[in-house]
């Protein structure tokens, strides 16, 4: 739930619950500085609750509309994943879902290139290749839409695809595409990241996985990590690095957005 | 509070602070596996509210006895400070004091040597110098139990106090002693453990720190830390190195404990 | 080369590849306290040398026996995985020699339990299963030993194999065999040893990796690494947890291992 | 020493040490992506060697006059100190110093500001206030260079010196003068970053330690390092934790400098 601070929400929610016969596993709350309220429940309800039963006993005893109820059951999240070449962001993914150990399950990959369709296809995964030469930038995006859209998946995955979404895509999918963003720190924009790190001597490189809006990586944070280099790096050596940081940011973030333990509040997230 | 989990504990808690009319600025519980339930709440009570007052309605609306709970006020905590020669983690401490940065008051400082005698004089903080020598290891221990009592402070902190101390010091003040370990990985036990870490050729150290019950070294961990080293580290590297650890790992940890977020469970802490 | 130190060894050694035109591209050296020398050149040479000649060139610099010197080609490393029944190591070396990232050939995997055949096959890479059911400890470490024999692999890596290996296999491959341990924080010996860690609530748990000697889990340490865990973590969780460090730091030890980073010097590694 | 690749480097810096009897006991070389090579010996010499004899012989062996040699006796630096208000770089500093273990000696502190005098003069130190009110910029200035030249040190360290510094200044101290900046991921320029770091929902934030020169916060990064924030850090909470981060980096990248490890090269530094 989440919506502006007012006295009693927790006891509220307890008592909906509490009078619903469900047990508490776990709680977390947040009130932002300007008042914003937040709260995850991890409850074990008895066999046959419905969910909405719930929902509509909250509407009641909390009948402010501005604070928001949602009731997400443990299952797993249906994925689209899309990627163009490079590998390591997807097979880390892809093993883990394989082996049964990711949160979601991977429901198709699309790609503007081929390259990734053996590995794919090995593990029983469709692999849609939609080429973006000749056409048009609209014409290959509702093409890719048109293609993930018979999967019907609640998140994108954006496990580097090289290509910048347009503010169409972007809100057919609303707070629902998850990209990794290969940051150095302090951030360098323009061609050939790695380029400029190199020649300004960084010291640590770094990943940022986060949900994507229509200004290009300013989505709200997930999730970040670093990673110390040293003057023996060359640009080279950093990117293969940096990659091994975006796996495991990606990871982690996807970890915590398959769960539902992420809020997104303006340009923020919090995650309980 | 803590005790056997139980359904709408959370619920009980927040009617009882709604009805007091105090608002919950941060709540954090935790269920262990054995179902032991713990809970933190922190909240703003309206002026003039007594604490037993709540901790009163707490016990009405909650009659189990076996759940326990407790109120402190956010003050600062009245520790003496115990350390032997080397300065490292007490000279910190002393630092963040005198600028008003430790959620504590250093109320005194005793050691069995005088060497940081000039050092903690400087700040205005009393140093007592209780030697051992000549004396027996109970007589010492009550010299030093003695004077630890004319402060009557609410915690101990052993910064680097080299002395093994007895199951009745320990019992005058129970889980409210704080030790810095200075434990490799794997830990090694004896005399000079940095010759026997070199030795191993371990590629990294760190350091513990934990509450102090009977067994030496072996009460509940509140933080850890690691360093990595490599095969330039000579022993005495390692040590200057772990003395690093030692110190981030004790203030890390004497955060925690002094702003009342940590709780004992058997040998383990839960931090809240 | 690694030896007894003595004045003029960089000297002799750079003079030699002085006068066979080599070119040197990076070099370390190490002096241990109790006055070993080890020093690793990486040189382009020109084309058609013989790294025979240079190393007859450098003995007859340096007479001294117990002065040893190697020349490893910058090639591939031929190498058998062995495994059990756990994924997370195996599939990340799969993965990365997959897309010819790892700076090794796997020839083959040979496993006592058939239960990653199927990934494995996947990628084209032989799977032996060796089941170690109904016959006797040596017996099966025989056959094992004449499977692997079939491909003459430099190096054996252990990802996540959990038999205990006897002498007679570990002089079969004296030096050359890397294992990864589950090693928390202090070390817990015996089974279960998330359990242990769990009872004894570490807040860091790690994982190293290593060369095989006779006393298990005693070899030279490669690489370690942790990651913190908190009071949520259950025993299941820290062992989930402990697999992707066990990954990242195997993977960090083979490639020192690979690229002919790593001297053995007693019990300890040297890292140049 | 550095200057330009050529073949033989290497060996001809070792033939003159052998030739002078010193022995060598690390010695760490790079060669850049662009040719320029760089090597940092450490060696013993024979009581009474004059360094003027091994640079000479140096010149004579190697006689291009692109590359340089320097030899740097293996003794304290004298540094001065300047500060505004904020005491947390400056109290490590003269702690460590106080104890014998900065490798430097702390010839006086100047600052813009009183505030840190009381504290700064317990240890002996002096301390000038030279206020910039009522003054012009330059003249500040001047008053500050003439009072640092007084003492006439080898390096200045600016321990969150809140003021700018004109080219002027910089160029009395080239690439000697140290600066710890408060830099997040990713670097948020103009007033508050921390207001903008928590706008902006980051999930690390970092220190930078670099030489000054003419660009602002631009010249060569010695160290940098992060520290996890989430979402319940306010802006001030990261402020905090920022600080303890500025002084763990400044501290270690100090060490570098006063050590001699550290060349400048273009605006990248290369640590040997």
């Amino acid at each position: 739930m989440e919506g502006p601070d007012a006295k009693g929400l927790i006891y509220h929610v307890t008592t909906v619950l509490y009078n619903n016969e469900c047990n508490i596993i776990r709680q977390d709350e947040y009130v932002s500085p300007s008042g914003q309220f937040f709260m995850r429940t991890e409850f074990q309800a008895e066999e046959g609750l419905d969910p909405q039963k719930v929902l509509n006993d909250l509407r009641v005893r909390v009948p402010n509309e501005e604070i928001k109820f949602r009731a997400n059951p443990a299952t797993k999240k249906d994925v689209v994943i899309l990627c163009t070449k490079e590998h390591h962001c997807l097979s880390d993914l892809i093993t883990r879902f394989h082996f049964g150990e990711l949160e979601a399950n991977i429901l198709a990959v699309v790609s503007n290139y081929d390259i990734l369709k053996p590995y794919v296809e090995k593990f029983g995964i469709p692999f849609h290749h939609i080429s973006a030469e000749g056409i048009s930038r609209v014409d290959h995006e509702n093409a890719v839409l048109q293609k993930i859209g018979e999967y019907n998946p609640e998140y994108l995955v954006l496990a580097k695809y090289m290509r910048v979404l347009t503010p169409n895509f972007v809100a057919s999918y609303p707070n629902k595409i998850v990209n990794i963003h290969h940051s150095f720190l302090p951030a360098f924009v323009g061609a050939n990241p790695y380029k400029q790190a190199y020649d300004r001597g960084v010291k640590i490189i770094g990943a940022t996985a986060h949900f994507v809006n229509n200004d290009l990586d300013e989505g709200p944070i997930i999730a970040q990590d670093i990673k110390a280099v040293d003057h023996r790096f060359t640009a080279k050596d950093m990117a293969r690095e940096g990659k091994e940081t975006e796996k495991l940011v990606l990871t982690k973030a996807l970890k915590l957005v398959f769960n539902d333990r992420v809020f997104i509040y303006g340009n923020r997230t919090i995650i309980l």
